[in-house]
């Protein structure tokens, strides 16, 4: 891929990486932001997964029972 | 909260900014990288989760069907 390296050929003041650094800095804090909100939501998601998998199981347990029931009648 | 700023009180270098900006410039490539998969995982959990209430809805439909069956016989 390309390379994005910053270098000091083209006489970058101290100031203006400081600048960068910070700025850097803020990008990576509201990504760690993110990335918290996210697997928050995965974290949900698979509570959410695992109730839907066990109301089906029940319903199919319901359902098994409603067949049986009607064998005997 | 605490101020992470970085400055040029301690006498830091252009080479040793530098190098921080680089090394900073990887952790935001890994962080998206990251949240690219982590996007990924959400998006396949929602598809689960819409299809597994599409399967809870399809065993009411059949519970209903059984139980007004009952009620004829």
């Amino acid at each position: 891929g390309e390379d994005h390296s910053y270098s000091l050929t083209n006489g970058t003041t101290s100031a203006e990486l400081l600048r960068k650094l910070n700025e850097q800095r803020d990008i990576i804090a509201l990504m760690e932001i993110k990335m918290k909100e996210m697997k928050s939501t995965i974290h949900q998601l698979r509570v959410t997964e695992a109730r839907l998998h066990e109301e089906v199981r029940e319903r199919d347990r319901m359902l098994s029972a409603a067949a049986a029931l009607r064998k005997k009648v």
